[in-house]
């Protein structure tokens, strides 16, 4: 990875991240802003589980697009925001415990569209679990 | 698409959607339920967007997720339990207007796996417009 | 789907298959060439089997790029070429048979960026049978 | 990764390998067999390319493929089979160079399913580029 092509990015992701009701919903957290590394946790409460009492699926995948989002957002010009193209998890684990966190990367960076990976951690008790791994596009608009 | 293996699908799956906090979370409702093909919808409420006022993507793969394990749920034998192996969701176009509502379908029911497919439309004064597209794989367990 | 932007697609996707070495070496034709959708079959030959004598999914994923790739290129501007981006199969049955059949459908076609959609076919002695779904991207370069 | 559950694997894979038609058919050749992890090769010949003269993304694919699909099959029980259950592959850059090595390796193990990644690089005068990457699930079969 080079240099940011754009100085101000994290102040640009924290402005935007603030901005997402969803985040808010989920209680997310932006715990990490590197330049093509995002880092995004968010607690496993009653609301946010599936009939069995574990995450729902869409939390990890929610604070994971999040992550992988920001993450390829890090590396784009200035006055560009980022889109979803598509997006693929795969599930290890149920998640369960505390909180999960989800760390977004990017794989490949190109004018247009960015590569990118992630993985999903459920934390109890101070051990960590893998239960989730993503793979997908972004596309960068605007600019 | 043969007979059900569990006559009581119907009532099973209300009962387990019932149970889902995140599906309450996002104000999801149950449509329809038939064998091998369940729709949710869900408002889009300010709590459900991303930075830039459309729905979140978190909340087309959440609502999207559920329609298709409970397609696959309503295809399995009685006391078997369902979760998701990996989906893969396709963004189309911003989710704007008053509701998303996702349908899941059965593709291909094995013992074990089952194939799933899944559509989500945005709905605006009446209209509907093609947000995304899902291709998964969930998993019976359990029985 | 609306009129081809490219009035001469179906010539620009003959061209383009038959300098295709890999269709060559895989012996596959090009069967049906539509306006947003494409039909590619390739045989089941000893050279294309897996260790346990059905066809590699090797084989069922080339024949179904180049069906989506294809379909895609046939709803671009004259003077553009296509790449996968990304793409996505589920195997739905082992491939057995006399031939494989792709099918490659265009689900939406953006400026840049086509999402597509294809399904695999075996045909043995008359019957078919669903092997494999795909749902992917595909890019526009040049132009 | 804890010990191999069939101390035999490598000459199972070996074995398994030898039987693929498709691998003989694309010149393919395994270059590595660890537990969890393969790498097989694959030289860029005319017969596998594309319309513009690189290598198809079907090359990347089936090679990627079975590299995933053994590095799956060397964590699992003696006796047992491996098949693809689905797998996404992004294209990063395109092939070219003299040939293609594919590496996959095992993300996690369960009993019945192994969630496996896998990069493909082209080597072009001593040179790498990351082509593509992927993310799919393979599940055991026989035992």
């Amino acid at each position: 990875m080079t240099e940011p092509r754009n100085p101000d990015f994290e102040a640009h992701i924290r402005e935007s991240f603030a901005r997402q009701g969803m985040m808010e919903l989920l209680r997310a957290e932006l715990l990490e802003v590197e330049h093509g590394r995002i880092v995004i946790a968010a607690p496993i409460r009653p609301e946010v589980t599936q009939q069995n009492g574990y995450s729902h699926a869409g939390l990890a995948w929610s604070i994971g697009d999040s992550a992988c989002g920001y993450a390829a957002q890090s590396v784009m010009d200035a006055g560009r925001d980022v889109l979803s193209v598509e997006l693929k998890i795969n599930m290890l684990a149920p998640g369960r415990g505390e909180r999960l966190v989800a760390e977004g990367r990017v794989v490949r960076s190109g004018r247009t569209l960015v590569v990118i990976a992630g993985d999903v951690h459920a934390e109890e008790g101070g051990r960590r679990t893998h239960i989730a791994t993503i793979l997908g596009t972004m596309i960068a608009t605007g600019g």
